[in-house]
């Protein structure tokens, strides 16, 4: 199977860059096609839309043993968000389409609508399209979100520099540790649907997981201080990779400082449970959903003590390469261990 | 299993209706949401965006048997183009996103690459963002099309007069027919493998079946002739079903003659091969792609004798109903048969 060993070595990134590689833009309004966490188009001389889709797929994305359906479709909404956030942009519209078997009664479909629905009150955004259909299995989302920004505001993944200070919002791993409590008592369930499942204690982390939030707060925290970040990605496969994408996308190298990342109380007690590193949950967990930005150091002043910001390192040269520090001081190559789900 | 009797009563344009029901919208940018072929989103006081969505899930929208995969490529973008054309506006970028089974190899993604590729090329849109990732089963497309138009060249379902004229572009009925054709020596082949599928004398239809094109060119033809169109609709689920859209949205009534109805040769031998009416197969076949739209009387002579428009009958008042008249000059009430792919 020559064929699938290509697949899986190219893995989702390479996948798509190995497949757009032919394809070149030709319509002047188009300012950013692949590449970035969403497309920008270009509105009028200071405006400008950003464009983003994602497609989640039962068994791969969500397991509906133990995601509510009204939590699947908060959370479908708040993962195209967060791009749009890590646009600096202010998400105004979404599509979303499904596809479900026969299977999915009409209530339970409902019960999804219910969540986009809290999700587009509580961010604002108004549901425009979409289209429905039945699939042979299983249930597929896929939702695109559309955004505005001003065109000075735009942030891409490629604008950092070296010395730029290295910011990340919230706190990092929980929604990583909530997933592992949450198989792990959907396989105790499987061993024995008598035990109750014991979730006490995991609320934080196991809504992190359930239930992300986009940071839209935290863009119009940055517009209020007035920073505009040099670069920007939001935390969906996990730290190291988002840094590893803006310092390849920026040609810069880094520093990061494990005990500079944020880490929540219940996570590293979590991650203690499972006999894992909170630093590693916070590293190559993903599915935060937290935005990571750069920031020139004349700016630090604005964000200094900012409870919603933490400053984690910054930004090296490119051939001193990217680097984690950790608690002795070691540098250790930060290498992007998040999900590869053509890998496996 | 009521709640499955629910789902097959509501019908896909009743579950959208139905789900959409509590979602109002609130940006002002918002100029329409759902209920139309695209959205319409204000970007500047004379310009919109028009955005809309499809999903192709196979089995239910393609069979792989008899679809090559670049065809499918092609028809996936083309489908969703014409929604943008159906608002008479012309479409600039696209979003894919995929879903896969590892039964695919790198190759046959590929191959359906290069019928996006070949789909942007023609029509001259970008190719701007997407999603790729693995499914349980079979293949899922779902793209997003972006189309710009002045706005007050927007043309919606909804504003059809009584006495404007029906018009259609290109001729109907025909990828119906090369789907029952196509169906057909699918059948022959699985009873016995040996016999070569006999599709000769059939390639136009089976060409309108497997690769479509969406109407740009219509769109650019009433620019230049200074017509804008009053309602406008692109017909993916049959002629009939198009005009009842049309006529709900614009609270009319309708006659349209059979004789009038744009039949080509080849599709009326297949029809007629078949044992079916070539006009049900217009009216109810669906997958055309052409544009049905509506003009004022005051521009007949502007398109009389265009050899791309065909005037099928014209608008009458609400109260009036909406008719088939028939060769004989029967009246037969316009019924949707389209195809609903929640019944069965």
């Amino acid at each position: 199977m020559s064929e699938q060993k290509d697949l899986n070595q190219l893995g989702e990134f390479g996948l798509i860059d190995h497949l757009s590689n032919e394809f070149t833009t030709i319509h002047p309004s188009t300012i950013k096609g692949i590449g970035d966490d969403a497309a920008v188009i270009s509105v009028s001389e200071t405006e400008a839309m950003v464009v983003s889709t994602d497609m989640l797929v039962e068994g791969i994305h969500f397991n509906l043993m133990y995601t509510p359906l009204m939590h699947l479709g908060y959370k479908s909404v708040v993962v195209n968000l967060s791009d749009i956030c890590a646009m600096n942009a202010k998400p105004e519209q979404i599509t979303v389409s499904l596809a479900f078997s026969s299977k999915f009664p009409l209530e339970a479909i409902e019960e999804l609508y219910k969540g986009i629905k809290a999700a587009c009150d509580v961010y604002k955004v108004d549901l425009v399209g979409g289209d429905t259909s039945t699939s042979y299995s299983g249930l597929t989302i896929s939702i695109t979100a559309i955004g505005r920004v001003q065109k000075d505001k735009i942030t891409y993944r490629s604008g950092a520099n070296e010395y730029d200070l290295l910011v990340v919002s919230g706190d990092l791993g929980a929604a990583y540790m909530g997933l592992q409590v949450l198989e792990r008592e959907k396989e105790v369930f499987k061993a024995n649907p008598d035990i109750q499942p014991d979730l006490e204690g995991f609320d934080y982390i196991i809504k992190r997981q359930l239930k992300p939030e986009a940071r839209k707060d935290i863009v119009e925290f940055l517009a209020e201080l007035e920073v505009v970040p040099t670069a920007m990605i939001d935390i969906s496969d996990g730290l190291a990779s988002e840094i590893l994408h803006i310092c390849k996308s920026s040609k810069v190298g880094c520093h990061i400082y494990d005990e500079k990342i944020p880490i929540d109380g219940a996570t590293s007690l979590a991650a203690i449970d499972f006999n894992l590193d909170p630093a590693t949950c916070a590293l190559n967990g993903g599915e935060d959903y937290e935005l990571l930005f750069t920031v020139k150091q004349s700016d630090y002043e604005k964000i200094k003590g900012n409870p919603h910001m933490t400053v984690i390192g910054h930004m090296t040269n490119e051939n001193d390469g990217c680097y984690f520090i950790d608690k002795n001081g070691s540098a250790i190559t930060l290498k992007a261990q998040g999900w590869n789900h053509f890998g496996q």
